[in-house]
Order: C-alpha cells, then sequence, then structure tokens
C-alpha cells in the first residue's frame, strides 16, 4: 500500500510506492572502481601529480600525506561581496570557498577504506570549519561526498568536497526552524525523541554503537536513505569528542560498506547537516534545539517530472524494507 | 561571477556558477528517438497492443485513436483512505489516481508533433482535470511528461502521466503562498509583474506570442530551465480559451523544437502549476493572486551532494545566455 509520509523536522512530504516495488538486491550496481588500479600517473588527484593543483594543506605534511586539500578548480563560487537587490528579483553574489578534500588512494571507497583514514578525514572537517568560521563573510560550511558518476562525481579518485556559503541554506534553516518548533512545543529535542522512538519500534535501525544510531530514515526521499545520529545531544559537528569521532569513522565506514556490498558499489551521496558558523551567529537563539547529523543518500533510482513539479519525491521501497536488508545477512 | 538567485514566487535560492561553464551547444546529447520505428510491434503503448493495458478513454474513440488514456500500471497511488498520525510521525494514505496519457505515433517526441496532436493532448489535461475535479478526496492534479531515460522515462513510446494526490503539494503550496503575500504588498500578480519586467529587459525572453511569454527562468535550477507563462492572469489552467490553447500548442512545441533542434532531443521533463481542485477548496482564498504556468526542465547536468544537503542547485549557465542560444540562429 502507498503512504504520503511527512519528514517531522523539514516537513518535507515523500510518497513511499511499493506497489512499484523490486526486491532490495534488485538496485545492485556495477562498481566503477572494479577496473582502477591503486595509482593512476594520469589522475589529477594522485600522489605524485601534486604540482597538478595549488594545495591548502596536506596531512601528515610531507610526500607521504594520506589527506591533500585543495581548492576546487572550476569554483562554483568566489569572493567577492556585494548585495543586489533589483526589484523583486533578489541576488546575492558567490562569494565563499570551494575546496576538495582528498584522500591517497586512487580505488578505495570510503567504504574501503581503513578507520583510520576514515577518522583522520573526519578530525580534518573539524578543523576546516574552525579555520572557516574565522572568515565574517561566510554563513555556513557544507561538507559533502559524491560517488560514482551518478551521484555527479566528475573524477573517480576519492574526494570530499567543502563549500562554504554566505547564506544559510534553506534546508539548513528548515531543519533548524523544525527542531525549534518542535522544542517550542514538546520541550525535548525532536532527533532525541526519534533516537528513542527508533530504538524502542527497532523497525529502521541499521545499527547502534554507544554513540550513534543508524537508521533508514522514516521519509527517505530515495530507497536506501540512511542516517547517521549521534546519540548525544549537539549542535555542531566540530565540538564532537574523540571518542565520538573514532565510532562515526566506524559506524560511516561499516554503513557504507554494507551499501558497498549488498549493493555492488552504488552511486551515493553523504553530507553532515550541522549549525551555521559561530562567528555568523545566523540563528544563535535556535542553536540549543538543533542535533547535527550525517546523511547518506544513495542514487539508484532517478527523480522525474512529478518530482520536481511537486517537491514529493516517489520512494518505491519501504525503509522498513532497506533497514532490514541492510542490517540482515541476506 | 558566480551569484545566488532568489526565485521571487517560491523564495527558493539557486547558485549560477559560470566557473564550471561550458558552451551551451556542449551540452548536447544523443537522441534516444534515433533509431526508432514508427511503430513497434513490441512496445505496450502501440497500436494493436491495447488489449494489454486496460483503458480509460481514447479520443478519437475507435481504432484510430490519437491519444489512448490507461491507468499506470505502476501505480504511485492506490484507493484508500486512512489518516495515521503516529507520535511525530506523520503519514496519509498513498490514495489517489495515476494515469498515463499516450499519443499514438512511438517515435514521434512532442517536439516533432503536430500542432493538432498537442492541441488534441492540452485539451485532453482540461477535460480530466475537469472530471477529476468530481472525486471529493482529491487535492490536486499533477501533470507531467518525462522524455527519455535521464528524465525518468521508463518507456520510449511519447506519454504523459497524471497524478491526483489527496494532499496538496509543497510546491505548489510554496508559490501560492508566494503569489499571495506578494499581491497583499504590491496589489499586483508577481508572475504578471515577472512578464512585464522580462519583456522590458529581454535578455531572458525566448520568444512572445499574442497570449504567451517563453522565458529562461531568472533563478534557473538547472540549464535551460524554459517557463511558458500565459499572459492573462488567471489561477486554473482548466480556464484556458479555445484561443489561449492554441497558442500554447503553438508554442509548448516549437520551445521543445528549440530545445530538440539545438541541444540534440536532450532529456527533458515538463509539467504545469495550477490550482487545487475547485471542489477541494484548498487555498480557495489565495486563489485570485495564483497564475497558472508551464515549466520545462531540461535533464542535461546532475545534481550532487551539496545540491541534495542544501537546497541550492548549482546552475552553471546563466539563463541570459540559454535564452539566447534558444532564441539565436547558431
Amino acid at each position: 500500500m502507498s503512504e504520503f509520509r511527512q519528514n517531522p523536522i523539514s516537513k518535507h512530504w515523500v510518497l513511499i510506492a511499493p506497489a512499484r516495488n523490486k526486491r532490495p538486491d534488485e538496485y545492485r550496481t556495477v562498481s566503477v572502481m572494479r577496473d582502477e588500479p591503486e595509482y593512476d600517473p594520469k589522475c589529477v588527484f594522485c600522489p605524485g601529480n601534486e604540482q597538478m593543483n595549488p594545495e591548502l594543506l596536506r596531512i601528515p605534511d610531507n610526500k607521504n600525506w594520506e589527506i591533500r586539500i585543495i581548492p576546487n578548480k572550476f569554483s562554483a563560487l568566489e569572493h567577492t561581496a556585494v548585495y543586489r537587490h533589483k526589484h523583486f528579483y533578489i541576488s546575492h553574489s558567490g562569494d565563499g570557498d570551494h575546496e576538495v578534500i582528498i584522500t591517497r588512494k586512487h580505488n578505495e571507497p570510503v567504504a574501503l577504506q581503513s578507520i583510520a583514514t576514515v577518522e583522520l578525514t573526519l578530525k580534518t572537517f573539524v578543523e576546516r570549519i574552525n579555520a572557516l568560521s574565522r572568515h565574517p563573510e561566510l554563513a555556513y560550511v557544507q561538507i559533502f561526498h559524491n560517488h560514482g558518476k551518478e551521484a555527479g562525481a566528475s573524477i573517480i579518485h576519492p574526494h570530499y568536497q567543502l563549500i562554504a556559503t554566505p547564506i544559510v541554506p534553506p534546508h539548513i534553516h528548515d531543519e533548524i526552524m523544525g527542531c525549534y518548533h518542535y522544542y517550542q512545543k514538546n520541550h525535548s529535542c525532536i532527533y532525541c525523541d526519534i533516537i528513542k522512538e527508533e530504538l524502542e519500534v527497532k523497525d529502521r535501525v541499521v545499527y547502534e554503537s554507544e554513540h550513534f544510531v543508524v537508521l533508514s530514515a522514516y521519509a527517505s526521499r530515495k530507497p536506501f536513505e540512511t542516517w547517521i545520529l549521534p546519540k548525544k545531544h549537539g549542535a555542531r559537528y566540530e565540538d564532537i569528542s574523540a571518542d565520538e569521532l573514532k565510532h562515526l569513522s566506524f559506524v560511516l565506514k561499516v554503513t557504507l560498506g554494507q551499501l558497498y556490498t549488498k549493493l555492488s558499489d552504488p552511486p551515493v551521496n553523504f553530507y553532515i547537516h550541522n549549525m551555521p558558523l559561530k562567528s555568523n551567529g545566523s540563528l544563535a537563539h535556535e542553536e540549543s534545539s538543533f542535533h547535527w547529523h550525517l546523511t547518506i543518500f544513495p542514487r539508484i533510482t532517478k527523480w522525474a517530472g512529478f518530482e520536481y513539479a511537486t517537491g514529493i519525491p516517489i520512494n518505491p521501497i519501504p525503509p522498513e524494507v532497506t533497514a532490514k536488508f541492510l542490517k540482515g545477512d541476506n
């Protein structure tokens, strides 16, 4: 039976329509990394080709770097700053920052990286957020990962992107306000309440560790949309403890590993939803009710005219089915 | 220079980032219809195979039908009706209607159809909306077209889809409220004001007829997002006059034809944004300020992690460039 479901935070609707259902394993794809070497001398992100791109940072700071940060060659943003209102058409200059965070091995997607590499990367994100919060013209830092052509990755070599924007993006704004309004009404955090409810019901829980819960999202916009929620209430990813960072590396790698194995390396995006930069002060009043989190968003179905017209994604597999598939031995 | 632009109706932001720019003609694709026959005996939508699907309607009602309407075999919606609130998780049964509207010729995309065929189809939409408005459980009728695999079309044979929903979709709600708030403040319709401004500035105008204006949208979410706006203010597509219907058939076909020719038949969605059903009465108070329209949404770039994380699409070509390309002789 098909069902409209509402995301309890953003209030966005999705349509879960299993009438179109296929079994989860029918969504298996073909790994993009299949025939790739560990180092590709023609790859602009590979060790040995460092001179092909300017560099912001490398960790460790020698030729055996594990992580390298470069400015995005085709930056979506530039450093300028004018607000322009023209009649009812409002625009804002594309001021900001666009970085690429590269891990060393050409053919090692995050799903197959060592926990140590994932941990080093996640720690680097904390450092970049703290560094960028010194720029008063920036409002928000979005960190995201594209893996596979269908997920928008134009270069195979594993890398993350960081885009710092001069405005608070609408999805972030909507979620923060959703948390705030829920808190005003219920005197509790919606994400904390979701964790409690999900651990009780169990249907959508993929994995639980001491510090994190991994869920197939109740109102999943695509099959296998997966949320990683920290159990400790807190608005800012950059305030993560060393112990939580270790756990997050583990649950992120394991969850991506399950998707990799069970769906043969599907195209996937993942991203962190965080508070606007401390220095910016946007929504400071709402900060105490927000709860940062990480979203994994596999790209194995396509949105069509209905989705773009209405804003209601049609998802052919209920999250209860994907959770069972991801945690099961099948 | 890159620029954030706000859609003046929905208030959604996009990032126009020509730093990633390619020339518009570099987005040329390969026609999906290239090697298709006029009739395919194996196609479930082709004349001769009518018995393969149940039928709601054919026009004309004989074996030489031009248009045939069938229920969608993999309907995203079903006829049931229960509201369920479970704690903070809100859902609504997937009650509604899902139809497929098929035109006769297997290998004739809308861009190459006769004006008469397009007109007959657009007239059929009016009849379906009026017929469905007799169902009190329905709130909104979304008519849309998917062309090409990348645009979500699973069957090559040209067809439209109609999904009638029991809720007013968020994009429709946001646009109607955007129009309403603008009207309250300015005592005029935002779409009427956009038409006036665009015809004066000319930069984004692709085509103008007696009854319609075709524009590259100011805050285009993807390259070549094109709006067809009726000059006559009115909230309901189903109130279109016979003369306007003729003009719309012409401008729709010509605009799709330009995209077809200049980009080699790109994957494309298009859809109508309309008022909720009269019978439903949702937003009746806001009706007088709304202005129906048709949106053409080519699918030649992919959204990635940034778009899904933030809700801000990155569009690599400014609409001023696409308008010039579409109307020019290049």
